[in-house]
């Protein structure tokens, strides 16, 4: 049975720009994909919403109506926690909501922000509330439906500055074939369409250094993919590669 | 074509106790794996035969001995330099030596000792020239018969007293199938008896750690084997895991 | 007027494993200690419990009996806060009830986990507490009883998997002649009987260690056990050595 | 039988400024202390003296002598191996001859520079040597006289700027008894007039720093002098304190 | 139009001894500069008062005075939180008016305390509120009076062990100019007499640093008195120098 | 009179895919602008020409003649040091022609290599020698004609792979005004077309991350363009902005 993905992102643009590529690959190969928006992002990413004089719940249903667009194209499910942005509130509560989702998805694999962000407090945010829920869900003890949860890997996505968040990718990961698919999910947001290709250039820069680590064969020059990814537990494999 | 497996180390003992593991794991599959030892160890990690009195040639000739036993036990090729060792020289020649070795073997994975041990200098410079080899070996404009090499991953095993070398591993590999063929090589040295137990030991540890980091279905609690490693480029891969 | 020790741990066996060395050595030696248990480890430290069945009330009464058991067979005091585990909340009530406790035992030595453990947000969370109570404890204009606290130093005791957690070793405590105290308080634990031999491997290797960095005179090679811990402030004396 | 001290540093007035602290309470106790200067500083610390037109072969005398003088009020032995400066030349014959002092002091402390400095790279380079030095004495197998040399825990001491140096004190060492004789160490060497007050200052700065963290007992507040050293090994002890 | 300056601390005092150069030059420019206490620092920075016996309110008093009077020495605008001290208490509303403080300054440049304080976990606290209210106050979304915030560098001032808080200085501030303004404001605070030539001394061994960081032009080498700093975020500019 | 700037790089091509933006940008206020090639780059950087069957002295032609077409473009005065590379050789010799250069330019600014870079050993090694002569050239005492070096500040260009460089930008420099200029220089390198819009997308990156870190004044927000650097010694100033 294939394991499922679980990516957990405080605002609902986050998943499109930094992961939609892991989330393709997954729903292609017939994977369950679960995205968890704490927030929708509504004060501190929607700058054009509030400067076309948008009321707050008008730019709440925008950003939420855009980003399940974005996760249909991706085959994704989507829920939305509504927990409020700028800041993104740290509590008990959402801590054992996401513990709940944990033991309801199982993912095998979970996608969050790195845990430095010193240009937006609610990326951190989101990433200790995503690491404490997966511990208390592996705990026979901890009160919630379903199972204790095993130990997925966690994989940071990569933040808008890595440099300054202390983000140095250990893992490339090959996007080349649902790149398209990524550029489609980019396009349900319009309101930052500057963005599209500031994330393609991405795409294409983190292609030519995946091309400069994949390894004894060096085939592929051009046109390669990548999202740039950093394991934060040790990786477990029974052969070296 | 299955790739092949280069491991490069300072002494003559450091592949059995540090990476015989992987070593095992890749003959079994059917792999070339083919150690490169710089020195003999004879002055720096033969305490035991100079206190019984041997000469310089006998500790080598030992030690070449030892190390060509434990090899075969692995199934795997073994060249020994005979750089000398503490301090082992770091020169020009020797890395060419190792240019060579790496277009000849054209490994898929390269295994070496960290860059850091503030407990034997000699330990980094074999790591310092087996990188600066690799990046070598991959120009076309660098004279040695061959073809350029690729980009193999280049993984580093454990030291004597990790947390002193800054090695933080990132990577721990199941031995579990192969143990008792390191056991076994291990006690191809018999002047190091003490190194045989503590050496289990040490697997038996990292196996510990190995469950607790297995992924999203932790079956196994007992009798779990593993090497400790830290990946030095990127990892690329088409599937998060 | 011998000193005291005081150790502060998220959960009632974290003592036992990481810190009955150096606890067995301060009560050999005339000294008071005392452990403070800020959770009993009902949610997150007792799955054969919860498998076999017990209720949370049982659960509790069997930690603490079970630490109980330990803290007298190293000849220590114990107080258990009972916060409550998975997640331990942090809060100004529990930091200040630790002032008050740093005021009654005025330590001269103090022992708490260390700050970072991807694996158990408990353990930072005792950290961060007992080291902000210790601040406060200094400050003659915080209300609570007694005189305001010296300067203690704070040792970081070893979590399980040390290098994910930042954990570097530069003090390494000679245990040899308590360590069959160390065995039985552990002993006094059955539930997890699979940690006697572990951290009984454990004092091994660090005894070893400790022998790789005992100084001029480098006389035991066998039978050492120890310790690790991480001194966080700078030591003060008036002998170098 | 009382260790003996021995002090590698890269130029002639490095350890006057840097750690004759440590060296008067050394002698004061009676023990043997050993300075080792690779270099007189002749080309990189002498600049009055070329200012004031002096031939090379006049400053290495000038430098000698006042560091001879300081070594004399401080007891201690001097001995110089005029090995050039800027740059301070690695070489296996310098590390060679720092193995036999090694072998002929038996240390029982080392202090040496701290192994990063971006404003003289001749620190580094002693750093290195010391360091190097220090690893082959301790081998049997290393041909030069005397006997294997222990584990003596080495110290760095303080450079000009720590902060950019990566400089970290983890430990504070009292020199208030000896400080006066540390003074008039500093005034042999009048050519640097203005560093005697400088490192006074520094002395009393860490002196303050010294009993912030003075452990249980804050007595003195006033007057205490110290110097500042990064340990480079764990400490190994059968006391916490 | 000039830009203004605003200083974010935990206690009345600190602006004084690690900023009032940076302040005093900003006023002798015309600028706006503006101050803000997040508490009196009753609790945990008037030793000597409380040994005085002084009531907690009269303490409150003595230190709004004494931060007044230095504000007024430096020319600079000053506000008070009275938000309490040891702990600084986090909390949201404390974030929000530091927000609309934010908003109505208009900063060109921020200064606080570093993130890091073994020490005093008031300063990371003030620290870790003058970020986030930073950043809330960029976004447009953000409920509170004036225009969005721009992006004003922020620079961390000196703690008081700057090594044990990772304070790594990366900006020198020549602050001769204004030294005698400095030593003004200090001395308005005479419970802490022993500081003033302290933070002389420091302003001293700063300065010396400044020269020998000066760039290409060494003129200066007596004199110079300077602060240090660390900026938080990349410099932007049209010229390297 | 203007500060000149010395860019001192490993290979032919490095400065202009690095640094022609602040080349350019200097010589535009009609400084004097120097760059030193250690080497051609003639093996480890011409791949193509290797492929295409030329030989080594006319690849070392072509790289030469490439290089001083891009320099003059950017108005930029260049020597050619023909050291070799891959490995390019650390030597004596070459550093003491580096300090020569240092006394005749009297850098205002300094450029070179950042001191990490595991997948090109070339980079380093520049680094390394172009630190060290900028020290040595700041002795009176150092043999070599013209005056005492200042101490001009040091700049670290980006690697290809920055994260693995440990390359954390600390200044964002606007180079939009010579753009162009840069690409004009890029285009005199048509072995390495393919770079032409990679390191222009850079420069579009790295301009949107200016504008985000802009300071308090945030208008352009697009068609910036701008290079990374890493500032290695504090900042002096007398202007906090």
């Amino acid at each position: 049975m294939p394991g499922s993905l679980l990516v957990i992102s405080a605002h609902a643009g986050d998943f499109v720009w930094r992961a939609s590529g892991a989330i393709a690959l997954a729903t292609a190969r017939g994977e369950r994909a679960k995205v968890v928006c704490l927030s929708y992002g509504e004060r501190g990413e929607s700058a054009r919403a509030w400067r076309d004089g948008l009321a707050l719940d008008e730019i709440k249903h925008l950003r939420r109506s855009e980003a399940t667009s974005a996760a249909a194209v991706l085959g994704a499910e989507i829920e939305f926690f509504d927990a409020g942005d700028y800041p993104l509130p740290e509590s008990a509560e959402l801590v054992d909501r996401l513990v709940r989702v944990y033991r309801d998805v199982e993912p095998a694999v979970v996608l969050t922000h790195p845990p430095a962000d010193p240009y937006n407090g609610d990326h951190p945010a989101a990433s200790r509330m995503a690491l404490q829920a997966r511990v208390l869900a592996q705990a026979i003890g901890y009160e919630a439906p379903g199972d204790p949860l095993g130990a997925p890997p966690v994989f940071f996505f990569e933040p808008h500055q890595p440099e300054q968040c202390d983000f140095r990718p250990n893992l490339l990961l090959d996007i080349t074939p649902v790149f398209e698919v990524k550029r489609q999910a980019m396009e349900c947001l319009p309101a930052q369409r500057h963005m599209w290709d500031y994330y393609t250039d991405l795409a294409v820069r983190r292609g030519v250094q995946l091309n400069r680590n994949a390894g004894p064969n060096l085939g592929r020059t051009h046109g390669t993919r990548a999202e740039a990814y950093v394991r934060l537990f040790p990786q477990t494999t029974e052969v070296l590669a």
